[in-house]
């Protein structure tokens, strides 16, 4: 019997009907379906949908530059050196489409689960771990718009058995330190004395290291346990020098790494203590478990990033699912209702605040294109007279 | 009279009838024009045009994934600190869509051509140089399939009066070490012994540092200048390896480099000497003189990477046209037909080999859509029934 290729590759489109101008990344969806063998692989790319379609499919600009499928469509799919092959291929042959890293996310995900239904494997098996150690999740939240706000949000999640939390993004970081200091202290007062606390700065100070270092006072008050993202990830200098000042809290940072090597520069020459990756950008499930090893090997804790569908939670929880300390998980809490129509199942917490990574085959969820169907975003790209993107039929 | 502000941003998309699977990226081009108070910029995205075009318009995602557009129609163009204003707004709003570095780029460069019209000055001169200096265009050119090839395309470059020459890509660093020696000895023997010889290797040793190693001493007895991309642009630390092993032989990098800070991370962490910025790819002027800046505090050479059209050329001068003692430029020799239709002029070697940075508004170049619209490739995109992008009518 010949090897099984990859037969198709589809990207779909999802929406919420509205979207808002706040933070919450779960508002829409890029979808990905990998067939190969008689079998189906799901992925999900943490991206701009359209442009990420267009990367999927646009004409080739020169040897350095081909699309994505190009790279994808026909090539073997025997086991994990196959899908090294694909990851390797398509960074070589679009070097220089800047979007490919976040489409290639999405497939290199599919090909991990549909690989995993093939050998009716968990994908953390095949990534060569023996056993699973469960996770605790932290809910993961938007600041509120004000200090009361926040307060409020801390106690339900608190009064939802959550034993961490993080609070990112919303007004932090965009005013006076004092309302900083005010928001900070009324997530530590919401979830009492005993919940670890997490801070999520959200890019905000830009690589303003003075501004930080203000802000310093109130998470050491409130025993924060990390401030992630106090500036953009390309401001290594800024990170190690606020790393130096910040003493006990430690650093977190590396949602924005599109590769592995940019997670670790992070690593290298950042000073940060929690690597943060979103297996939706760095170019999947292959990438993120290569800066698991190495996080390891440096004795920097990796951390899911993930904010949108059950789907990404449970392909993210893969690369660092058999570390027994990278025990807290992100936790995507408030996602909207676009982000549980792609899987039917949910990771839900036991009774001791627990989520525990799926045994079932692949990621171990069922994705029913039936469900997602009302959230389709109709799209149609053609260039010189030939449709080169339609959304595919449901 | 109130402010001139951003009127109209149209992207267009050019291509020659075929492209060919070479490392040639002449071979389509994303033009982008802007409009405000009556005057017209020109720049140009190094990038793949239909992902470009896509993060251009795209429906938003989330406060951090706004589409580029939507951060740049309408803003105030009064000077440069306004092009700085649209750069960190697009940066903020769009930090989740990555190709948007790239669509920054081209629109980056036509804001500070169009400062440049509406002022009557020369770019150069608006980023705070008092003159400019003579640049020593090295023709850039690939290496030919074998050593005889590559042999007769440097006597070419002699005998046009060429002082400098890159090969680079091609066959080199794919197969036997001895195959690379005999490409590059054949380079300088073409060049003659006076000539400048910079090898690029594209990126081809990914960040395999014994692999590169193999390639030094046919590159010191060939006496090369550099040793261009070595290695992914992401791999500082087989950079940093290479370079303590490379002895006189100077590394240089930088041409993937889609922000500011990544240049930096090489300057920093890699040990590179000449640091390559293309302007179209970085985010533009503003974030290449950035970088220039930085370089020339590191006493790290600052070169600009062009291998497209005249107006990217004039374009990725201006950063360092102030600079005494960044004398070489790239410059493109082979680039097809469609990049000589974006520009009119074209930026020609005086009697001792120098080229002359204009001294015109702008860029000093005039660019003429009649001229490129042979090029022009239909394009449409529609998003839940409504067209986001349709080729601008010329």
């Amino acid at each position: 019997m010949s090897a099984p290729h990859i037969e198709s590759v589809d990207f779909f489109y999802l929406s919420m009907p509205n979207i808002e101008d706040v933070g919450d990344g779960s508002q829409d969806a890029c979808v990905v379906r990998v067939r190969a063998g008689g079998h189906t692989g799901w992925g999900e790319c943490e991206a701009a949908p359209l442009p990420s379609i267009a990367a999927l499919v646009c004409p080739m600009s020169h040897s350095a530059c081909h699309n994505v499928l190009d790279s994808v469509l026909g090539a073997p799919l025997r086991g994990p050196e196959d899908i090294h092959a694909i990851g390797t291929r398509v960074r070589a042959r679009s070097l220089d489409l800047l979007q490919a890293a976040h489409v290639l996310s999405g497939i290199d995900m599919a090909l991990w689960d549909l690989l995993g239904h093939m050998r009716g494997e968990p994908v953390w098996r095949l990534l060569g771990y023996a056993r699973t150690y469960p996770k605790l999740p932290y809910a993961s939240v938007l600041f509120g718009d004000d200090a009361q706000q926040t307060l409020h949000k801390a106690r339900a999640i608190r009064a939802q058995g959550f034993r961490a939390a993080k609070f990112g993004w919303g007004p932090y970081g965009t005013g006076a330190p004092q309302l900083d200091a005010d928001q900070v202290m009324a997530a530590r007062e919401g979830l009492g004395p005993e919940g670890v606390l997490l801070v999520d700065a959200g890019t905000v100070w830009v690589e303003d290291v003075d501004r930080a270092r203000q802000s310093l006072a109130a998470l050491h008050e409130a025993r924060a346990t990390w401030l992630e993202e106090p500036f953009v990830s390309g401001a290594l200098h800024a990170y190690a020098e606020l790393a130096r000042l910040a003493g006990s809290l430690r650093l977190a940072g590396g949602e924005g790494a599109h590769d592995y090597y940019m997670a670790r520069h992070m690593i290298d020459h950042a000073g940060i203590r929690f690597v943060q990756i979103d297996a939706g950008r760095i170019g999947g499930i292959s990438e993120a478990k290569k800066v698991a090893d190495y996080a390891l090997a440096r004795d920097v804790t990796y951390v899911n990033h993930t904010f949108t569908s059950q789907l990404a939670l449970s392909a993210s929880l893969q690369p660092f699912a058999g570390l027994e300390h990278s025990e807290i998980c992100e936790y995507p809490l408030e996602a909207r209702a676009v982000a549980y129509a792609i899987a039917l199942e949910r990771l839900e917490r036991d009774t001791d605040g627990y989520i525990h990574v799926p045994e079932g085959p692949g990621f171990g969820m069922q994705v029913d294109p039936a469900r997602f169907k009302p959230y389709l975003v109709d799209t149609e790209i053609r260039v010189a007279g030939k449709t080169l993107y339609k959304t595919p039929v449901v």
